[in-house]
């Protein structure tokens, strides 16, 4: 039987075949997300996958369903996988934020799921790097918001020749569009055009700017020009400030195709332009507003970043983690007769905190010690015979093939020093 | 809009509600069951929470969709959210086992779904810890995983006087039945009305067990008298050789109600008797086989242990992790000619592995330091204006309101040290 199309298996390492996904990859991004967001002072937050399908609809529309993993459930009920983290984050805000206090900083790492169209290789979930403030207006936040999304990349060993996030602003698109159009009501068409900008035609672009009373060159030398707001001036000294200046360029391409941005958006790209947006965010002032029916009015912002493209550009970039060392000690039962011993032994470590194998059954000695080197072991670690000065352990450092023999007392402790 | 019946919001610390769940503790929880699996040398894999429904009923038959979260998708495939981990392991080993050196010990943490009638606090998914073991018949197979049980509960906090891991055979009983059944194909239904025997009246088990060719009697002496197999010897013989002993028993009341174990059967209960087991597991050495539709043929054996329980018994016990020390610094910010600076000092801490927290804008200084004692900051830090010497910073331990002025290196240097 195979996987559903469009869904990934994650295995050990190292993965058996060109579609499988790597376990100990996906766990490196979660941990490496999570150890930034508590740096800087992020929460963590999580709802059900499964949630009403009134949910995702009070935001995106009727539209939405084409799009998602929805069903009756066998109570009747309308349900839907979560194809996005916001709606969910706005339904437990709304039900708790009293009780916390403003702003809020919190997280997720969810897996979201959409149902596309079968394209070869698309995939229909992924998982997610979300991160939000709610309840603070000031640009502040969205320099904090930025810099938490650089060092996120940072953590993974990316630099600033990989990668640069593109900062723009809702509002000074809004106050171009004011000051020209012909029609105010279309200000989001006129948004999707300039979203549009860097894949459609010129003429394509031209004709339509053309209709809500703009021409493309003015719409060109606005972008060229690209006069920071002073929400962006804001957030570019606190980025200085931080000394990740670096990190960002203003860029006013970046439009974010979603109706419901208010101020300043972003996108994190490769600087080499080989994959597709690393990550996207912006400031949503209204958003939990309407998706919670009134219950909760907080300014709001936030991003999210995906594992796919990301594993993609580490690996490109040769920054995924090195699979040697996910083994401290390969403990040796040489003779049977040692095998409680070593069992002994091999629990005192694991007690200790290193990572330990050994034989389950009797097998020669060089196929132990293959076995050994094979699953990457730090140490090979051999019980003998008690002596008169009590039990010795034969240890081996596998890189260097260097031999101690030690009581067992000191090659634990040289062993656990090591293991870290 | 309210989340549906039976899952969970899982919220920062302190939670804000009776029914609302810790996303700290949960990661608490996930965070130590890998670590140990890490130290056992389990390795990680994950597969999809949706999956093709014929992936469950081959296991469980077709009575098993009543319970299923199950769908037909936008292309016409029948699908299911998984409510266990097994037929997902079964389909991922049958698919990929040859590339890897046996025995596999692979290790998941799914979220499981079950629909099941709405009962008053009865949860419709739940995360597993689960841990298996393919590839290996000897015994010393089931007391590696039963030493895995019994250290992911101590990892937790909890003690041999808290928890107990009751070991049982269902060859111990194959063979019971097979000497006195009227009719050997009816091992099942024995099986069943063993199960029961704690939870069901005396006489209807006698009535039952009648009718199967023994009596009541009988079946209570063969569990008192609880000879061991020699699997089960050598099981206890080898937790012996790892200290682990006093966390086991001999008790053949336990028999798991599910049909394809084969050999070993255990389950995990607080000592007290107060909740639901806490974990399950046993060898079914049949049922890769099965699942896979004879793709792979493997001894397996594995065990799953359930957040639910095991949460409501460490917050029983006082085991569940003290909320303090989420934070390690607060900068405040008590003059805004310092903020750049103070901004620049946050970011050396984050960078140097700190959990900082800061005033985004500007704010009375009492006010800062309150915020700091609510998040529980180990320490608050304060920029002062760069003298002659350079810049200068107060730190203040709020545990025992000591004070000190350090140069700004200096102050860097003792906060991160204390960080870990």
């Amino acid at each position: 039987m195979e996987r559903l199309p469009g869904f990934r298996d994650f295995y050990p390492e190292p993965v058996p075949a060109r579609d499988a996904w790597s376990a100990s990859v996906r766990q490196h991004l979660f941990a490496q997300w999570r150890h930034v967001a508590e740096r800087y002072g992020f929460r963590e937050y999580d709802g059900p996958p499964l949630e009403p399908l009134e949910l995702f609809t009070v935001k995106s529309g009727a539209e939405i369903v084409g799009q998602l993993y929805n069903f009756t459930d066998k109570g009747g009920r309308d349900v839907s996988l979560r194809p996005e983290m916001t709606p969910t984050l706005a339904r437990m805000a709304a039900a708790a934020e009293r009780q916390y206090k403003k702003p809020l900083k919190w997280f997720a790492i969810p897996q979201l799921f959409r149902y596309e169209r079968q394209q070869k290789g698309r995939l229909r979930e992924h998982f997610q790097f979300n991160a939000d403030i709610l309840g603070e207006a000031d640009p502040a936040a969205d320099a904090e918001l930025i810099a938490l999304l650089i060092d996120s990349l940072r953590a993974l060993g990316l630099t600033g020749e990989d990668f640069v996030v593109r900062l723009s602003s809702r509002t000074a698109w809004q106050e171009f569009f004011d000051r020209g159009a012909a029609d105010r009501s279309r200000a989001y068409e006129f948004f999707q055009v300039v979203d549009k900008l860097e894949r459609e035609a010129p003429e394509t672009s031209a004709q339509r700017l053309d209709e809500l009373g703009f021409t493309l060159a003015q719409v060109r030398e606005f972008i060229e020009r690209a006069e920071p707001t002073a929400d962006l001036q804001a957030i570019l000294s606190s980025l200085s400030a931080r000394n990740l200046a670096a990190y960002v360029k203003l860029d006013y391409t970046v439009i974010r195709g979603l109706a419901y941005y208010t101020g300043t958006v972003f996108e994190a790209f490769d600087r080499k332009g080989e994959f597709r947006a690393i990550a996207g965010g912006g400031r949503y002032d209204n958003l939990l507003k309407l998706i919670s029916g009134g219950k909760v009015d907080l300014p709001a912002l936030g991003f999210g970043m995906g594992d796919v493209v990301l594993t993609e550009l580490l690996r490109a970039r040769g920054r995924l983690p090195a699979r040697e060392g996910a083994l401290d000690v390969f403990v040796l039962v040489a003779d049977e007769a040692q095998r409680t011993a070593s069992l002994g032994f091999v629990q005192q470590l694991r007690e200790a905190g290193s990572r330990v194998e050994y034989p389950m059954t009797p097998a020669k000695w060089d196929r132990q010690f293959k076995r050994a080197l094979e699953l990457g072991a730090t140490w090979t670690a051999q019980l003998l015979a008690a002596a008169n000065g009590g039990a010795a352990v034969r240890l081996k450092a596998l890189a260097t093939r260097e031999e101690f023999e030690l009581p067992l007392a000191d090659a634990l402790g040289r062993i656990v020093s090591r293991a870290g």
